[in-house]
């Protein structure tokens, strides 16, 4: 579209005047065409100044979760190269999924404002109010067999930690395996879907969803929002392209085998660990001490027999 | 089809002649149609004779591989029950994922004479001769974490390797994962195909595809087919339904838990146990003794160090 090369012409010459004669020639159409592009971006959000005779300036672009906004000048190895923006879709983790089996490449990411049928783990529905959280997916094609996807998981769950704690200042812990809690309530999901044989992954689609902006009578019991928690609102595109960032950083760690950093790392920021927790799985119940997570993401438990489980999926809910 | 429901009504009357009237009156058609449709099935290889008299009666069936005629019968729990039959497919596994995507249930199947782009392990090319062998795909949809999904490979190939050996009385063996051998030569190869999350499995594809009757010269070095190791040609019809009753009877333990009984009959045909071997996988390579077969199917080899090694993916090479 004419508007997006109009506007990634804007953001080269960034704090410039460019007048529009040279905007007419360089896309070769009309002044007065160009004068209905610039309206165009005015009421999508982009504040265009026009001067009579310096031309046009880009002042601020909207703080939307767009392709345009969220490639620019990145700078990352792998997640985000590609965005796939959508105002609303069904489930991103279903986009994506389709786009990898149509062979799109590793670090892809389909984002939507909303979704209408956003999906948690086992199935549950994920709550995702229009335009106030970034819900998100990444094509990821690691060499990997099966059971070393768990680890996945956990290093976006630690990318998600520390980019809440340096963008806002708040105490993001993760509770073992995916959730992020801020003073004991949810405010981000992970729900990690794979496809692949026994003897390797095809590909692995790394489902995120962050409450940001996100008024809490719109969430669940139990669930809150980063500008809930900070009581103030929080610029959701540059917490995103944060997060793609430390996503792309851990993500290539864990490629180079650097597993065991990533693990002491987010061990840092677990809220389970040396603490009495339960475990729910099916109809399952165990309790125990979160003594330790190990290299394949697994929890391990010491049961009060004295016996140590290893726990590779479950709900935890912290005992007193 | 009509053809299908007239062979259903003169399966239920095997070995009775039936008249072309009575035919006429549950059809609902004229006689000379019957007659058309017996021609038809006639075509097919069925084998119809017509008494001037009596009318007509079914000798026998052709030996191929369709819907009605592998699941005329069959009582399995879940195998099987429904059938998908093709002449040609690009890969039944692909298939059977598609109709697995879109909520068909556990225990479909889908075969085709003939696969235009078979698919082993790791991308590998799996050669399908037109109407000599059996390559087929079950969904299956275990309550499962992934990690236990291998066993599920363990268990088909014991349910093959039990059918060849009740069937044709040929020494079949077990190369773990999933290679079926006959005199060191593979005979079936087992793709096993998985799409879920962390936690829990949304479903398996289950692809088997063994030689029957294909002649040695159209298979890759090293394969060879049940008729060229017997010496005569198999029935591949009633090869087939053994296996789905093999492979309902083995799921069916395996979903109550029975594992440790699959695995004690499983290393009994297993080729590789206390043998010298060599692993191979990606760029690595590992020698040692192998001594045993995990719950998670799971290689343990004992290295030359004397220390224990946990194998979960890999090809193995006899040593001598």
């Amino acid at each position: 579209m004419l508007e997006d090369k109009i506007l990634e012409f804007f953001k080269r010459y960034q704090d410039k005047y460019i007048s529009g004669e040279d905007l007419s020639k360089t896309f070769n159409i009309s002044r007065s065409a160009i004068w209905k592009h610039i309206e165009k971006l005015r009421e999508e959000g982009y504040d265009i100044i026009a001067s009579p005779h310096l031309g046009y300036r880009l002042l601020s672009v909207p703080e939307r979760l767009t392709k345009i906004e969220l490639e620019w000048q990145l700078s990352t190895k792998k997640i985000g190269r590609t965005v796939y923006s959508y105002k609303e879709l069904g489930s991103t983790n279903d986009t994506a999924y389709n786009l990898a089996m149509s062979g799109e490449k590793e670090g892809a990411v389909v984002i939507a404002e909303h979704q209408t049928k956003g999906r948690g783990r086992l199935g549950r529905k994920w709550i995702s109010p229009s335009g106030k959280g970034a819900y998100f997916s990444i094509i990821l094609r690691p060499l990997l067999l099966p059971n070393q996807v768990p680890v996945i998981t956990l290093l976006a769950s630690l990318a998600v930690a520390k980019t809440i704690r340096e963008h806002t200042g708040l105490p993001a812990f993760i509770k073992w395996p995916n959730d992020i809690v801020i003073n004991s309530r949810k405010v981000c999901g992970i729900l990690t879907e794979m496809n692949g044989e026994m003897d390797r992954i095809n590909f692995v689609i790394l489902g995120i969803g962050v409450n940001i902006n996100t008024k809490k009578e719109l969430l669940p019991e139990g669930a809150t929002s980063l500008a809930e928690e900070r009581g103030s609102l929080i610029n959701r595109l540059e917490f995103v392209r944060s997060l793609f960032r430390k996503l792309d950083i851990y993500y290539s760690d864990f490629c180079n085998g650097k597993i065991k950093d990533i693990l002491k790392e987010y061990k840092r920021y677990s809220i389970i660990l040396d603490k009495h927790v339960e475990v729910n799985y099916h109809n399952k119940t165990l309790f125990g001490y979160a003594i330790d997570i190990d290299e394949e993401g697994a929890l391990i438990l010491r049961a009060p027999s004295g016996l140590n489980e290893r726990i590779l999926a479950g709900d935890v809910v912290m005992l007193r």
